[in-house]
């Protein structure tokens, strides 16, 4: 069934990586010398994906989890011909190439995610799966498969030991997500040494565990075996599978099978030997007409062919079903229905309020009716979250059509599933948790930055209100460890119409993700902000409360704290002092301002300021100044009923008018 | 073997829980009321440790890693006479208790964790189990077994759920932990609802796939099978053990077994029923007095007798081995050998130098050669971490003497091992990573800064010049994240010099963690950091060069930037502009300083400031002022050779040049 040509094929991957390693000096060619079978099989007797058209929808989704092996994704992706070119490959890891160090989604053609941190590659493919299995489930009909397709990961050794990879795969096995087959790259060689240094896992029996499907291939160069077992792993409809693939790392290197081949270049003499071991007596950056003729043959037309029956498929489905079939273009095509924001609640006046979580899950369910691809989940505290869709349904083996995700106390997999949910398209989600527990989840926004990925994260319980759970569950740097982060939105809406529009920011958003940091307590709903809240909250910041004549200064907060600046600019005013009040739900927005705004919000001239936010003091300097205040918290916080807590930390009105008055004297 | 007071004694922790939580009106009565049995038949039966000296060394540990069963560890305190009142009860997550809402180590007398943030028990545990394994390597003789106790936790469906704890469970599998017995409160409910609706994991399939040791018991209230699964688990010297214990969560409550019971107060009628069902005759928080008696009889007698057992053992020891023996003492009390800071490397400047991650290396080796008691590890990146101690062998199950740890790509468990390693005390140690991947292991950070542990964290590769890997690879929001955490001393040392004094500031650190960000390129040993670094480091920030005459300006640089200020500093001279280079190498040290210090190193009246670091603006505002320019990234890096990279960015002397004039222009 594999013929020479095959061989040549598997031994051109291996080239063209070692020789992209070797042009840039830098990179990693353990991986592509030793995995190059298991990828050329997968690639060209199975993957179902246009090169032609790496956006076609039903393909079948590769994620290389151990993105240091880039080299052998690019060089794959130039032989099946997506847009990568030999002069790519030659400029690998360049500044300005298009083949980064570690695969990056948006800036490759073909690449389904951004990887190497390690780990998280593994549960961006059990995303994957998982929208999968939600969209066939909506929306495929009885001779109308429209969605059906597998999700292929392929992973090291190391992505097994991060925790992530665990809370992945134990969700993916509870959720008996059949079409979702990971290829373990097994050499028993990591970075720093033998694996057996540490790690001495049974993987058959950790797999079984957590209901997988376990099979192994010996011989990691034997092309046939790994066909069949990838064959044989198709027809398991009720579990994922793992195929564990014994293989030598850097195979045909002099220093095949060491730590030494793992991440750094052979050099000229290695590269001479490796070559030599594979019989190739091409030229560097060369391949064989024939090879680029069997990529063709297989995965070229293989793609085409299924992509334009699929075409008509949908074209089909839409005639019968024209409903769902419009539904679910637009789910594709990533764009909101118009009007939707019309079905977002409005607020009145309410010196009572509510919670800003509660809140949010009325947005939440508000939006669901007018948005039938939004789903979303939490790590076991939707309760708290407030993040349950009523009547949806919870996502299950029995029901993938549920919009509900129990994720489990999982959040770092949670986090990591939602970007391969949003990277494999056709819906809209957010994860939820305690926004201490954002930590736990931190890698995983970092990609969703890095990707531009519009994810949206419910992180309620945001400050020192949280009160009796105490220190190890109250927030202080969570706000400014997200603010420093590129690209994306952390947001912190003072109230009910605040939160509205922040949710109207985060699901607008297309390449930036969106934290919603929400109150555990009861805030009132501000005077004016049904008007102004929808307008300006996207601007980052803006004028709640204007002086009553010439101000004299400014009482900057975000969230629950913002109640605690109006009622300090009436009791200010009382004692001669005019101040304006600015809401500030996110720096990120309102940097992006233009200075023309910003200083209308900040005029320079006014230098008497005060901050409150129940936060780090860190990064306020710049909106306080010099002469400005900060009333925030650089300590960690109290156990004890939440009110208490407050008061004890300093956030009364009476100490935020006192502190403007030691300022202005 | 067991009568009606222990039963009794059960009901009593099961009471004082109740009785605690109804007080508070908040907490989570579920557990206690559950895993009471276990914890008693644990803590009166096996757990040696001394209620009148919970400082006690050689005591066995108790981690309570599902946190929010604080009721029941403080009820457990109490009954066995550690300094825990009724009265704390009573003021159970109150202010100013003792008793916050979840364990604090540092606030309470006989709590060995600070647990809540779920799966991290677990890893502590397994950090002491390897303190306890590489203590009694290094000091025990024949006869003398001067460490030896067990490490037990006690943990709960949501912990096992976290990656951490699957990282940690590897961990321990790996080396052997024979003395780490895990109580596993199998109860099938959790927050959000019944356990399967996330979770449906062969436990036992999973630990023995990681080289554990299983046990099961039924029924959790028969203590008599809980304390043979116990003293069973004892006997198996080379695997850890976990012993799943059925229980019924929130047992004897109207709505036991299920999610209701789990984290809110039974109310009055609640309690009035529960304690009917324990057939409970006392009044609130009160205790028989036979119950407290047992718990004299059984912890608090055999605590007394084995501590004064083991002192005279240690006396002996240090009579028979003096050495060893003083290393013992020294290593207990946390103290720094005399003149140990002698052995600090000094370097004389030099203008090619070194990686700061190769001079801390160089710090490493000398220094434990003074410090026997030091050692650490990497997560796989030990090689260009540069954190092996030369010689000083692998702590591995064959030789637990070993020094250098492999913690395999486990980064949340490494740092919260470090925790649990530090918290047992007798030992100095360090983890490493890249500091991008800093983020994988942020929670941990966290709980060391609240729980006071002077973790030590060798973070390399800490810029975008890490070149080719790109930004997946990059660090950039790192530094301004971690400045925003109260009580942790981010430190980004200039060269080899401020490496050293870094060092010194880490290890002389008793109640706050250390984060030392090091470079993986080349920077210059500069001029007179070798007479200054070792005074002002510790300070966080201080004149590094003065200006020549009258200062009209500061450049202000941490790490591999100070060098670009140095330069531009003697080229704006050329040019007319006389200004003062400060470097900072930790901005959290220099907020401890004094006002008089900060001036002297800020002067107020100095206004063009120009800041440049290669990491987030965020935070930078407070030493630069609203006049002055930061030369940072608020965007991801890239990927390309280091040095172009970094030229590409506008790190260049040329530039920070340019922006001073733009500025005074």
């Amino acid at each position: 069934m594999f013929d020479n040509i095959d061989h040549l094929a598997v031994n051109s991957i291996r080239t063209l990586s070692i020789d992209a390693v070797e042009a840039a000096n830098s990179g990693h060619p353990g991986l592509p010398m030793g995995a190059a079978p298991m990828a050329y099989t997968l690639w060209t007797k199975h993957l179902n994906a246009n090169p032609k058209n790496s956006e076609w929808f039903n393909r079948d989704r590769f994620v290389l989890s151990a993105g240091h092996g880039s080299a052998m994704l690019y060089s794959l992706l130039h032989l099946s011909g997506y847009e990568v070119a030999i002069e790519d490959l030659k400029n690998f890891r360049q500044l300005g190439s298009k083949v980064p160090g570690h695969p990056e989604v948006h800036m490759t053609d073909g690449v389904e995610a951004t990887t190497g941190p390690l780990g998280q590659g593994v549960a961006n493919g059990v995303g994957m799966a998982m929208a999968e299995a939600h969209l066939a489930a909506t929306y495929n009909q009885e001779g109308f498969p429209l969605v059906d397709h597998f999700t292929y990961v392929l992973c090291s050794d190391g992505d097994l030991q991060e925790g992530i990879s665990h809370e992945a795969v134990s969700l993916a096995g509870h959720l008996k997500l059949g079409k979702l087959i990971m290829l373990y790259d097994s050499n028993d060689v990591q970075l720093d040494g033998p694996t057996d240094k540490a790690f001495s896992e049974d993987i058959q029996k950790r797999f079984e565990a957590y209901g997988w499907d376990y099979a192994r291939v010996e011989d990691g160069n034997n092309l046939q075996d790994i066909d069949e077992a990838i064959e044989q792993a198709k027809t398991v409809t009720d579990q994922p599978t793992i195929i564990e693939v014994r293989t030598e790392i850097g195979y045909g290197a002099e220093n095949a099978g060491t730590a030494e081949v793992h991440g750094a270049p052979l050099g000229p003499d290695g590269t001479k030997y490796a070559k030599e071991s594979y019989d190739w007596k091409g030229e560097n950056f060369t391949v064989p007409e024939e090879v680029y003729e069997r990529f063709a043959e297989t995965i070229g037309q293989n793609g085409a062919e299924k992509e334009e029956a699929w075409n008509e498929l949908v074209s089909d489905y839409q005639q019968e079903f024209a409903e769902l079939g419009a539904q679910f273009e637009q789910g594709i095509s990533g764009e909101l229905p118009e009007d939707w924001a019309e079905s977002l609640p409005v607020y009145e006046e309410d010196p009572e309020g509510a919670a800003t979580r509660g809140i949010s899950g009325e947005v939440i369910n508000a939006i669901a009716e007018v948005l039938p691809n939004l789903w979303g989940g939490s790590a076991d505290l939707s309760g708290s979250n407030k993040t349950t869709i009523d009547g949806a349904g919870d996502f299950s083996p029995d029901h993938y059509a549920g919009r509900n995700i129990w994720y489990g106390v999982r959040e770092h997999a949670m986090a990591s599933a939602l970007n391969g949910i949003l990277l494999h398209g056709g819906t809209k989600s957010f994860v939820s948790t305690f926004f201490v527990f954002s930590d736990y989840l931190r890698p995983a926004v970092r990609l969703a930055a890095l990707s531009q990925i519009p994810s949206i994260y419910v992180l309620t319980h945001d400050s020192v209100a949280v009160g009796e759970d105490g220190p190890t569950h109250e927030p202080v740097e969570h706000l400014s460890s997200f603010r420093g982060m590129p690209n994306v939105a952390m947001m912190r809406p003072a109230d009910a119409n605040e939160v509205a529009a922040a949710w109207k920011v985060a699901l607008e958003s297309e390449t930036r993700p969106t934290l919603l940091a929400l109150t555990r307590q009861d805030v009132p709903v501000l005077p004016n902000t049904a008007e102004l809240a929808p307008q300006y909250v996207e601007k980052g910041a803006y004028v709640l409360s204007p002086a009553a004549e010439q101000p004299d200064g400014l009482l900057l907060a975000t969230g629950s704290e913002v109640q605690l600046a109006l009622a300090a600019q009436k009791e200010l005013l009382e004692k001669g002092h005019d101040v304006v009040v600015v809401s500030m739900p996110s720096f990120e927005l309102f940097e992006l301002q233009t200075d023309e705004y910003k200083d209308s919000v900040l005029p320079k001239e006014i230098k008497n300021r005060v901050a409150i936010e129940m936060g780090s003091t860190f990064g306020w300097d710049r909106y306080v100044g010099p002469e400005g205040r900060i009333i925030a918290l650089d300590r960690f916080g109290e156990s004890g009923p939440g009110e208490e807590v407050i008061k004890d930390l300093g956030f009364t009105v009476e100490n935020v008018v006192e502190e403007y008055l030691s300022l202005v004297d």
